[in-house]
This record gives structure tokens, sequence and C-alpha cells, in this order.
């Protein structure tokens, strides 16, 4: 890279703070959506708009990350944070998304399950990007971490079960269509939720 | 990196110029199947040899970035952006592939539109990788990137629509998981197409 | 990076030659279970057991790439060794995983045909990983990644055939729903073997 005259530094960690709040607006309105049992219109448009604004603070660290001479830590695990909480957000926003396309209404106590504990590892991620800002939280963010990790296998046990028991009791084959890739991205939330606690504890080795 | 001789430069513009050109003629070899409404072996053949000079010209990039000294930007961007044309490829190749597979005949309205977006994207991403060559070209390509990023909204919004409709009207359980895949699959194309979108932005944001 | 009191060397060689066979048992194991026809509760203890040691090698390659000042290659080429070593891994737990949550019984001629193709492709795989250690093995660990990409061409081809036969054939949807995924999924195995094929020839270039 040239030697440019560039600002020194910019605060990600505003932005980073930002985007958890973002993912924990998303996670909740899941929550609620699924134990309401119905993606109504405006329900809709709150999701898009989180999911609007979760693009902007995207695009706002990475273009502050070209721009920045001086990052807090090294600048692709910026790059690659700030991706990851977006994929959260997108995830989750693909899900209600296709609740909504695959007409599905009536509460389904699996997906309840799942955005309970989708809702839990999303704290988790917030709490721990939110402590970057602060390497004195390490032992608070390593828990977040792990905790994380555990609710990622909680995760895939669900949706192993969940998917036995589809294939054993539903007959239709097109609510099965439906169903198996809703609780597959489900679980792909948490696996996302996963990658970001990858991140954060290589951060964390990094500036120990 | 050690230090090592060798060949001080290479022309990556020129690779990526064919690659964009490759990349063209994959979409359009897509809009006129979906036109026609059959795969016949010629086509086939076609794509195979589009796919295989796009292996070729990624394969050229990627051997020359690691035996070169001096690059025109970042080794990372040139890396990203060579797999991510290829992608393009491989993903039209896919389409094409499945369409075969799947024996579907007949001209599907739904399949015609999603190429003729993909078509525009691809033409739009090639604008912007050839513009790399001069960076007096920013403003036009910045236009181009813009475009992909409108592009990849309205395929969003198709496959949404295509698929609520699959799903209302298609009582066939096969046919629904052959073109459930497909439309899926050509969604996916314009995501590959804004991914480009996103690392010629950085491109021009670091060279700014 | 800043300078930091780091042992200065980790044998990354170990780590990595425990991984390989960690990939080779795993697709041993699943040649077992195709030839059985059968997912019996013992297997799928020695899959688990064998998918923990992986992330337990890759947790270890990753946390020591973070704290090693010196390393024998790109520290970003290590980093996607272990982690397309690990996907190896996790692919086949996760085929593994499917053939019991849906309930497949008996032998299936193309997955036996895959498990063969996927056992050659893991076991090149080895061969090109533990040939790092010294590059006089150069000319070998070539036609170890040669290998791979043939076989990966082959596993294409496979699962075409397989497709198009499954959809001729197989009249239950909910058969076509699950068969469909895990001939995918055999693919993708052989898909991540050429990923690790592509980085370790980018390794041998840049040592070159």
């Amino acid at each position: 890279m040239r030697f440019r005259f560039l600002p020194k530094e910019f605060n990600f960690f505003d932005l980073f703070d930002r985007q958890a709040d973002n993912a924990i607006e998303a996670a909740v309105l899941f929550s609620d959506l699924t134990s309401k049992g119905a993606v109504e219109e405006a329900s809709l448009k709150k999701m898009e708009d989180i999911e609007h604004r979760g693009d902007e603070a995207t695009h706002g660290i990475i273009e502050n990350l070209n721009k920045t001479f001086i990052t807090p830590f090294d600048r692709e695990d910026i790059h690659k944070l700030a991706m990851m909480l977006d994929d959260v957000i997108d995830m989750i926003n693909t899900i209600v998304s296709r609740m909504r396309i695959y007409k599905l209404s009536g509460v389904n106590m699996n997906l309840v399950a799942f955005s309970s504990v989708i809702e839990e590892s999303v704290r988790a991620v917030a709490c721990a990007v939110k402590g970057l800002r602060n390497l004195k939280n390490a032992k608070s963010i390593m828990d977040s971490c792990v905790e994380i990790n555990r609710l990622e296998n909680v995760g895939d046990r669900m949706r192993d079960t969940v998917l036995a028991n589809l294939f054993e009791t539903e007959k239709d084959p097109i609510t099965v269509i439906k169903l198996k890739e809703i609780y597959q991205d489900a679980e792909t939330v948490l696996d996302v939720c996963e990658d970001v606690a990858n991140v954060v504890e290589s951060i964390l080795v990094k500036q120990a």
C-alpha cells in the first residue's frame, strides 16, 4: 500500500456498537414474529429497515477501513467482523422473508425454540463485539465466545432432531421443502454467530 | 514474503479483460438458451468451452499474482476479483447444466426475465472491471457498480415473486424442487456480480 | 502487527499431518458405512470423535499461528489450509449425520461409488499436505494436486449422472429431497479437496 495523507484514526467501535444493536433488533423481531406465528406488513417493513441500517453500518466500516491508516486491530479482522455481523442480520432477514413467501402461518414451536436460541446467541455476539473497545474486558469477551459456541452446538442438535421429526411425521412434500429450508437457515444463523466469535477470539489472541 | 528475482510486472488487465468477455459470453449464451427453451448439445459444448477458458484465465491471474512483485492494486483484491469473476461463469454454467439434468424444456418466462437481468448485470460487471485499467474512468466505474447493486435488488424481488408464485400454483413437488433451485441459482449469479462490484469499489477507494 | 516476544517457531507440520490423518479416517469410515448400508451408533460415535479431534487440530493451528512470529509459509495460506482441511472432515460428518437423520438404509451403490472417489481424493490431499514439510517433494505434491483435480471432475460427472437418473426414476418426492441433498454434499467434499489442492499449489509457486 502506498503512503497517503489520510485521516489517521476513525472510531470503528462506534459503528460496531451500532451494528451489534442492529443484530439484536433483528433477533428480537424474529422472536416476536415466531411467537405470534405471523409475518405482517409492519414487521416486514421493520425488518427491511434493520437490514438497510445494517448495510449502511457495514458500508461505513469498510469505507473507513480503506481510508484509515491506523486501525485498532488487524485490518483483515475488522473487515471480517463487519461482513459477518452483516451476515447475521441478512440471514435473519432471509428467514423472515421466506416465512412470508412460503405463507407459513400459525405458531411453529420449533421456530419459537430456534428464535430463542438465536436471540441468546446474538446477545452474546453483541457483548463480545462491544467488549472489544476495551481489552480489559478480555475475560468477559471470552466468556461470551464460549457461550456462542455452546449455543451453536445446541442449535446443531435442535436442527437434527427437528429435521428427523419432520421427515418422520410430515407427509406433504411441499411442506417438507419449506420447513426443511427454514430450519436449516435458522441453524445457519448460529453458525454465523460462531464465525463472529472465532474472529473476536483471534483478535484477543493477537493483542494478548 | 521473501525477496526473489521475479518478473517485475505482469499485465493483469489483459487477463481481466479476457475474463470479463468470457462472463459476457456465458450470460449471452444463457439468454439464448432460455429464450429458445432448450439446452441442445451444441450449446452445452459452448458453455463448457467458456467455462474452460474461464478457468484458464483465473489460473493465469493467480499464477502470475504469485510470481509478480509489483501489482497494480492490492494482491488480495486481484485474487478476489479473479475468483469472483470465475464464480459468475461457474454459476451460469451450473444453471445451464441443471436445466439439462432436470430435463426442463419449453420456454419459462421467469427464466427469460432472470437471464435478461443477469445479462445486464454481467455487462455492467465487464464495464467496471475493464475500466480499472485507467482510473480516470473512476466515475463511470462507480456508475456501473451502482447499476450492479440496483440489478441485485431487482433480482431479489424477482426471486421472491417467482417463488411465491411457484409455491402457490405448482402442485407437483418434483417440479417445485427443480424450479426452486434454478430460480435461487439465478438470483445467486446477481449476488456474485454484486460481490465483484464491492471489490471494485474498494479498489477505487484505496486508490483515491 | 506489533513486535512482541513470542515463541519464534512452532511446528505446524506435525498438526497438519495429524489433521490429514483425521481426514483419511473420516473418509475410510464413510466408505465403511456406505458399503454396509447402515449408520450404527458405534460409527456415529467414531465420526463425532474424528470431528472433535479435527476441531482441536484446527484450533491448535490457528492459535499457534496467532502467537508465532516465523511461519514456514504465508500466514494466510496456513490459515486457509487449516480451515479447508477441517471443512473436508465437517462435510463428511454432515453427510453421515444426514444419512442417519433421513433414515437411509440399505446399500446405495451411488453412495458407495462416491465414497470410493472421496477416499481416493482425501488420500491424495493427505499426500499433498504432508509433502509440504519438505519442498524436495514438490514434484510428487504437484502430482497429488493434479489427481485431486481429476477426481473433482470425476465427481462432477458422477453427480450429474446420478441426479439425472434420480429425477428420471424416483417418483417419491421425499426420497428425491433426501438423496439429492446427499449426492450434492458428496460432490461438495470433492470441491473442498480441490480447494485444498489450490492452496497447496499456490504455496509451492510462492516457494519456487
